[in-house]
Formats: C-alpha cells, sequence, structure tokens
C-alpha cells in the first residue's frame, strides 16, 4: 500500500502553522477525552483534535475493513494488533478526508462540530496499555559516559556493550502521559563514605531522554522475530522522559539493575508518530565498532533523523533549553532491538512500550541526562531565574520535545511535560 | 469478616482425597475453558472443578455485593481488584454451598450438572493478565550460594543486599500457566576463555523454585503502601518456575541484570491459593542479620510453612525428586517485598506478579535451582532411568509442588509443570 498521506504538496483546510509539528503529513494518533467526556482515539492537524470515533460512526472510512467500535476505546492497543495494512489504510484516508480539494467533511459543518475539537477542550490519555516496558541502553555515547562517570575518565564499555542492544524490563505501570505531575520518590540511599544507608527523598532526580516505539501484536511465545521483519511491528513512536533518580539507583542497582530508581515514574508524549510518517526521515546509523551476529545484521537505513531539545522550566519563570539530541545516534537501532527482545523467543504485545535509553550526542550539550550535563554535579546547569542545577528541584517541569524538517516539511511529536511536585505527604 | 471458609472441622459433600491439595478449607481461584468452551472463573473441591460463573446466574451468590458478570470473565483481575471483602465473603459462602450439611446445592441434580466438571472436562487458563511482573531474589541462602558459585567460596553477599529486598522488572508476556510447553531458547553465549559470544542454544537451561504473590489494585501513583497495610493488598500466592538460561544470563546480565535468560517463559500453577487459606501455616520469619530500616519493620508472623519440591521427568521415564524447600526460608517476606516495591511511589495493580526468587534451604537438598544443586555442573543429578544431569535436556518435564499440612488439614497448590521442547524450528 504506498504511503500515500505522506504526500509533502497536500494542503489540509484546516489551519496549520508554519512551525507545527502537525501538518497533514503527520496523522498521529492518540487516545483523548471530549468536552462530552466521551474517551475516543483521535489525530491531529495543527491545532485541531479530530475524533475518529465519530468520523467513522459519520460513515468517513466506509470500505475499510474496521470493526465498529475500533475508536470508541479507551486505549489503541486492539487498532494497533490490526496490523500495518490497516494502519496504512486509515492514516491515507484521514488525508483525503482533510485535504484541501476534498469538500465531503470540510463543506459539512454539522459533522464538523462533531468531530473536530480545539485542543483546550480535550484531555489527552496515555495512548496504550502498556503491556510490557522494556528500556534499551542502545547510545554508545551515553554508555560511554556512565563508564567513564562512575569508573574512571578511560573506563570502556562493559564487554558485551557492543556485542548485543543491552536492555532491561521495566515498570508498565509507572507510564503516564505528558501533562501528569509526579512526585520526589523517597527511598534508600547510602551516603558518601558511610556503610549503611539512610531513608528520605532523593536528592538526584534526573531526566533520560529518550524515545520509545510501540509495537503490535508481533509473535507467539517461542519464535523470534527475524530482523528482516522487524520493522512490520513498530507502529510508531513517543517521545520518553525516563525518570530517574541516581542517588537511589546507585545504591541499589548491583546486581540487578535500577529499580526503584525508575518505577517512580516514565513519561511519554501522547500522540504516536507513525513509522509511515518518518519514512522520509531515515538515516543510516552509526557504523559497528565490532563485527555483529547474523541475527543484528540488516540492509538500508533503520535510523531516524529527529531532532531532541530539553527544557527545565523553574516554577514561576522561563524555560532554559539544556540539551540538544538527536535520535539518529543511536548505536543500536530498533529493527535491532527488537530482533534481539525476541531472539529466546519472547513474545511481544500490541502496546508493548520500548524506549531507547538516553539519547545522548557527540559534543557534552547533547548529553542525555542531568548525570552526564554536569558531569554528576561538576558543571551546575543556569537557569533563567538565575538559580543553578545540578539535579531536578521540586517543581521544576521538564519538557521534551522533538520533530523532523526536511524539504519544508516537517513531522514532530508535540511534547512530554512534566512537572515534579515534591515528597508525597499524606494528608 | 470472620474466615469461616478456613473451618478445619468442615466436611464436604464432593469427594476429596485423603491427600489431596484442594480440601474444602482450601478454595482457590482460577480460570478455566469448559467442555462447551465456555471460558468462566472457577474453583477446585477435590478433583471437582467448579463453575463461580454458573453458580452465580444461578443466585448461589445472592446477597453478595457482586456484578452479574464478575465471573464470566478470562481473567480474574476484576475479581481481584474488588478487594479483600469480597474475595471472603465469596470463599465463605462457597465452602457453606459445598457443606456436606447443606443440601441446596447437594440435591440440585441439574444444578450439579450445570457447574461441576471433572478435571479432565476442563483446561485451566492464566489465570490473571499479569501487568506487571516483578522477581525479588529474597532468599539468603540463594543469593549466597550465587556469590560463592560465581566468585569464590567465601564472597559475601553484595552490601544492599541486607538492607534491602533486592528485586528487578520481569517479563509478563511470557508467563504461562503450567502444561503449555516452552522452547529451548537460543542468544549470545560467551565460551569459556574466548572473548567474543557465538549464537545458538542455551546448553545451560534451568529452573527456579519460587512462589509469587499476585496483588489488588493497592495505590496511586506516588503513595507508598505502608508495610502494615500491606498484606490487604495480596489476594494469593502460586507457584513460580522462573525458568533461566544460565549461560545466557552470564553474558548478557551486566550491568542490568537478567533479560534474554528468563524472559522467554515463567511458568505458574494455575490454582491461586488465598493468602486467607493460607492464615493457618503463618510463622515467623529469619531474624534479620543487620538492623532494617523502619518502613521495612513489621510485626507479627508474616512468612508461612508451605513446603515445597521439584521433580525432574525425562521423555518416557519416572520423575526424580531434586529439591525439597520451604517457602518459609525466605529472608525477605512478602510486605517487606510490597512495602519496598511502592516506598517510591511505584503504584500496583491488580493482577500484578511478584516472586519470591529462588528459595533454597540451609542444606544441599533444598537448593531451589540446578545452578545450586549441583554447584555450576560439579555434581551432576542422576534420574530414575540412570542419565544425568547439569541442567534441564530437551523433553524434560520440570515439575514444582507446594502445600501446607498442619493438624491433620492439608493446604496445597497443585503444581506446575511445563515441558522444554527442542530449539524452535520455524516449519
Amino acid at each position: 500500500m504506498p504511503l500515500s498521506a505522506n504526500n509533502p504538496d497536500r494542503k489540509s483546510w484546516l489551519h496549520v502553522d508554519k512551525n507545527s509539528d502537525f501538518p497533514i503529513q503527520n496523522i498521529p494518533f492518540g487516545v483523548f477525552l471530549t468536552r462530552d467526556d466521551i474517551i475516543t482515539i483521535g489525530t491531529r492537524i495543527g491545532d485541531t483534535a479530530i475524533d475518529l470515533g465519530a468520523l467513522h460512526q459519520l460513515g468517513y472510512f466506509d470500505g475499510i475493513a474496521l470493526t465498529d467500535d475500533i475508536f470508541l476505546q479507551d486505549t489503541l492497543n486492539d487498532f494497533i494488533a490490526d496490523g500495518r495494512k490497516t494502519w496504512r489504510a486509515v492514516r491515507n484516508r484521514i488525508a483525503e478526508i482533510f485535504d484541501d480539494n476534498n469538500d465531503s467533511l470540510k463543506q459539512n459543518k454539522k459533522h464538523k462540530e462533531i468531530v473536530l475539537f480545539r485542543l483546550d477542550e480535550i484531555e489527552m490519555q496515555l495512548p496504550v496499555q502498556v503491556g510490557d516496558y522494556t528500556d534499551f541502553y542502545s547510545s554508545i555515547e551515553h554508555a560511554t559516559n556512565v563508564s567513564s562517570i562512575f569508573k574512571s575518565a578511560d573506563a570502556e564499555l562493559a564487554p558485551n556493550w557492543l556485542q548485543m542492544p543491552i536492555g532491561y524490563h521495566g515498570r508498565s505501570s509507572s507510564v503516564i502521559p505528558s501533562g501528569i505531575s509526579i512526585h520526589r520518590p523517597q527511598g534508600q540511599i547510602l551516603q558518601n563514605g558511610k556503610t549503611n544507608p539512610v531513608f528520605g527523598p532523593s536528592k538526584l532526580v534526573d531526566f533520560e531522554l529518550e524515545m520509545a516505539f510501540i509495537t503490535t501484536a508481533a509473535n507467539d511465545l517461542g519464535e523470534p522475530i527475524p530482523i528482516e521483519e522487524a520493522e512490520e511491528y513498530i507502529f510508531g513512536l513517543v517521545l520518553l522522559n525516563d525518570w530517574s533518580a541516581r542517588d537511589i539507583q546507585e545504591w541499589e542497582q548491583m546486581p540487578f539493575g535500577p529499580f526503584l530508581a525508575k518505577s517512580f515514574a516514565s513519561s511519554i508524549s501522547p500522540w504516536i508518530v507513525t513509522l509511515d510518517a518518518l519514512e522520509p526521515y531515515r538515516v543510516e546509523s552509526p557504523k559497528p565498532k565490532k563485527p555483529q551476529l547474523n541475527y543484528l545484521k540488516y540492509k538500508g537505513k533503520k535510523s531516524y533523523d529527529i531532532n531532541l531539545e530539553v527544557a527545565i522550566q523553574p516554577q514561576g519563570a522561563k524555560e532554559t533549553v539544556v540539551s540538544n539530541s538527536n535520535f539518529k545516534y543511536m548505536y543500536w537501532n530498533m529493527v535491532q532491538q527488537l530482533a534481539h527482545h525476541t531472539i529466546n523467543g519472547c513474545s511481544v504485545n500490541s502496546g508493548d512500550l520500548m524506549g531507547s535509553g538516553a539519547i545522548s550526542g557527540p559534543t557534552p550539550d547533547t548529553y542525555g541526562s542531568m548525570l552526564e550535563l554536569t558531569w554528576k554535579g561538576e558543571n551546575l546547569i543556569k537557569m533563567t531565574d538565575g538559580s543553578e542545577r545540578a539535579a531536578i528541584n521540586d517543581n521544576d517541569t521538564v519538557i521534551m520535545r522533538g520533530y523532523c524538517e526536511k524539504d519544508g516539511t516537517r513531522i514532530g511529536f508535540g511534547e512530554v511535560s512534566t512537572k515534579l511536585l515534591p515528597v508525597f505527604n499524606k494528608k
């Protein structure tokens, strides 16, 4: 099926700002609560949210094999499980419906009143029920920085790092959409020079700038996904802030990795941008520094040129951009991650979330965490209000943004924005 | 609400063998497919499976606040979310219905034909949709054995081990019920003395003898569960075989713990035995070897005396029991695990599964894995057919069983039995 929705020449009859992340070439998918308190699956063009459940009931998807209630759901899991052919047919149809040359909905005032919403009339929800959340550790710059910070300046990567996309299981229950505030976590912390830990609030709450892909139902238990098929099972991507409490992490993480240091929250942007929409922005992945085993070898461009930024906004002050990175820096790409994840027969379901790990680039201004940006507190970061940061303060909001741009078309992710509240106090 | 279902003097009008795990004092919960291909929630007395959905439709739960379809579901998640008061009311009512002194169902042949099934007429399913699966590492004997095997005979526990119940996130998608066969996993293995890994079948597939508890919806994100409340949120327990591929594990696990070495399968027994049914078998936990932080301090008996065994059955041969352990050996108990898991605000949902980690006791015949039983292959284990094992062979079935016994009443878990098939081959 051709990706006609990607046609760069198409204009929409809906208004789209010049720098919008959501031109008619994007057509992301999300879930929102409407002004009538109905939950529906929707898309977005410019600053208009579109109720796909209502559009479907009005017959605009006639001819595409869809169940009646496929969009009248509180998650995208079932729609994603329908597979790539269906996603493409729906996305192409949405492009047609909102094409400036198509009068059917454009001229139907009554229908437009039913299906179109201003952004301030809706409330974005978590787009999928996350079955399993996996976090990889696939940026070589990030892994190298972490090794250097915690060991020594010339520390090497762990011997397995160049052989496989290292990953670990994360906590699904604490994956939240942009806009939900979180509390500073408490836990065990080992103070410098002490042998016994103390209990208290984390003093080193950090972000990790990540992206995550969302899968469709891919394989039965026991059956690996060959790398050349992996792309078929990737629905799309979101921005991910993999919140981390560094002091809790340092004490707990031997020998089984981060646990409570990360399970207090992982925030994602609410609009899933499809892999199809990102098609024009494919780029080569970094060259392997070591030969890779056959099941990890792939052909073609499997990385994407996605500009990323992180900003910190102290309460009552303007935000400060603290990092500019790019998804293309990832040493291990998504098809390698998915092939590796399933090589042992592990099953992947619709709505599984797979994070990249912090995405750091080659220069200090591209690092994907405060740990690296401040080099574990050596270099404080100055905010617009004059205050300085080694980590995230109470009532700071951390905002991540991402977009692709080429030949005048910009496809973006919007943002994931999360405020860190003080420690939870039971009233 | 009194636990009248636990009355040790009650007899059922259903036949119960003397050594059955499922006397009328047990009343576990599970999900099964009936001979009519209907999926329902059920319980079991002796070797009779009982369709709770049908019992409810016939009015036997009248007077208990339950939605009409609470048992007509393919998972127990909604029932478990109803909370402890409801579980107790239902379990007490089931005890009454099947009490030998109660004629209402006993004398109703037509109703009995609808609600009762022989075990060979049903097919047990996964009892819950597992939202998140956490695996702890809470047996001090197991953790000490692992340290000794991989480091040196006098290696100590990691410094954090005595301060917190170490845990890590597992993979939910590969949690399967007893009876489902699995394939030997493939992956990267680093052979002795080599620097680059090879790809191939794991040669060291192992079991871990564990138990796991299943939670109800417990807390909102950000809000810890105090240890004195933790027990309220534990619905019941199952046996867990946390399958492990030791060679894959050894190479992948630094720095973030086991990933593909375990995500190929985790098998559980299909009947959830409620914490209420285990009430008579409470025992003290081992004395702490180090003072513990306040949020981990508890009062009373929070461990349970549950006898555990593991058997290996080669194809066509009789089984050999290779380990006899006990759940009471756990250094960290369930309320400590749940309080620790949520101390950072991590939210816990209905149907979450929390494994104990391998349960090893103080003597070599009580060790909970082949890794420990064979001391990494030093001492092979002899099967009834004369063959020897350092690990699980193709077509071996691993069977775990567990039961409590006191004052003539035995409450058991049945078994979790899983056959290991050869490496998956795409036809």
